[in-house]
């Protein structure tokens, strides 16, 4: 059999996260990496590095492009556009404007016979697959998302971007007295408060006013002002040996009952060293199901809602039933 | 949208929990309960009782059975010969026999034209969907399966089956010392009996000598010698009091990395009141696909790993994108 080629498009964490993902499956092969930067400032672990201008050429050489932007102001384009002339996946994560980007991008897949998932990672993706199991077997349930250890990107960049902060960091901590609550098997109604509290590390500019910094964090609309949020100033020194990782994970739990009086919980959690890294390697299994679903005729849209699990997993269905049943 | 039409074949502890399950399912019906017992000696909750000689005249009435026999002496005759005359699912749970059974399934379904899916449940079933995403996702990985704390049927049967015991039944417990040391992340090598211990609650027969039952226990082949087991003599009364449930559950967890000191690790556990209310559920939402995949074309025999979530929840694909994504 013939290796499935991946072209990454786009080369920053979680660029980099997929082409080790890609390392590790042997029926899998990095061919390019598309980059919308001068292809010269690029240096990958191998992979010949091509511009955002010249992928055209590439449509016959490549089976599948794993789209590495953000969801924030990358994906909502670039994946219509790749979707028309190659199969494609990407990790489109605004939760809100789903429907609208898969409607996007069904349209362009479809236009070229290509087949594009859309929302692949962790959450969404691996959360999401949970949800949905859950709720299909076990109807009379309710369900609880905790987010965390871990660090948000987005919640990092706000913190950054406040006058004053040269470094900054931004932990999203699931309070564990309501997760025990919850996997204790009680349907609590816990405010945005009570799930969840936000951790800061920051490293201040010389001279910067720390009580104003921690003020205007505290009080952020949206972003911190309905947490509880502690704010830490921390030396260069201890910021870079403590906080260049991106871990994160969370919980999805599920109470139900099937009649009176009989309880059921189903608990998934993800405890991830590097974030970037497990969402490349979800990624990476969402590019071999596309490859293998455009070839038995798929076309369009998707998510991992439609994707059968073998698909994603290089043995046969055979060797599936036999040693994973 | 006319509601699919269910048969339940088999009227046991999982033939009810399935009544159950179709009773939430507003897109479901419960139109038939097949038995081989005299159908004047089976009440249902208000389904039609038809002996398992007359089923044939039930093949334009019914869009899916459900095969509610045990796996030991029912399904593998069984759900071949429902196969030939209707979508079917199965819970066939013998792991080392589900290949021979798939084939013998997949060549009656196909036959009849019938989609059938077989070892549904929660293991084999959704510990199954949990194995394969977390291999297909983290590839360099190690998965362990906890059972428990959870009534054993076949250990319950066996402990019956001694002279001298009157009512028994035996609980499969993980040792929680090994169990945190593998959610550690310790990729630790243990034995049979360092994973689970195994706790027998019996009544003996008047004047039965308890030191032999204790001893064919514990020492029993197969089912007893090789784990730590405790075998606990109490009253008629607090047997029914405390020992009539049949609770079940267990761990799926997998320990992986996706470069040098990135470790990940994806936890999955069930906490289940009842294994065939749960098991049941499972089974009437794996239903749903059948149906609905059957009348795509589907044909021949499946299982889980076969089935895109989106066809086991009632909603549509676009509802499920918009709310659970």
């Amino acid at each position: 059999m013939s290796t499935i080629k991946v072209a990454i498009n786009g080369y920053g964490n979680l660029g980099r996260g997929v082409e080790k993902a890609i390392a590790h499956a042997k029926d899998m092969e990095l061919v390019a990496v598309f980059t919308r930067r001068d292809p010269e400032s690029v240096t990958t672990q191998g992979a010949p590095v091509v511009s955002l201008d010249d992928v055209d050429a590439w449509a016959d050489k490549v089976d599948v492009v794993v789209n590495c932007g953000g969801s924030a102001t990358d994906l909502h384009v670039q994946t219509p556009i790749i979707a028309k002339k190659f199969n494609v996946v990407d990790s489109f994560d605004t939760h809100a404007k789903i429907p609208e980007h898969f409607e996007e991008v069904n349209k362009a897949a479809e236009g070229g016979s290509n087949l594009a998932l859309i929302s692949g990672g962790w959450d969404p993706g691996f959360f999401s697959l949970l949800r949905v199991y859950g709720a299909a077997f076990l109807p009379e349930s309710d369900v609880y998302t905790f987010w965390g250890p871990g660090l948000s990107q987005g919640h990092s960049d706000a913190v950054r971007r406040i006058e004053g902060v040269k470094k900054g960091v931004q932990y999203t901590i699931p309070v564990e007295e309501a997760r025990q609550r919850i996997l204790g098997g009680e349907h609590a109604e816990l405010t945005v408060r009570e799930k969840h509290e936000r951790v800061v590390y920051l490293v201040a500019e010389d001279g910067a006013d720390k009580d104003k910094i921690r003020d205007e964090i505290v009080n952020m609309p949206n972003y911190f002002d309905e947490y509880n949020t502690t704010v830490n100033f921390i030396s260069d020194a201890e910021f870079d040996a403590e906080h260049t990782g991106m871990p994160h994970g969370g919980d999805v739990i599920r109470l139900g009952k099937t009649s009176e009086g009989v309880q059921h919980v189903i608990h998934f959690n993800l405890k991830l060293d590097s974030n970037p890294e497990f969402t490349g390697s979800v990624l990476v299994a969402c590019a071999r199901a596309v490859v293998r679903m455009n070839a038995e005729g798929a076309q369009g849209a998707i998510t991992l809602f439609d994707v059968p699990p073998a698909k994603l997993h290089p043995a046969t269905p055979a060797e599936l039933r036999a040693h994973m049943l």
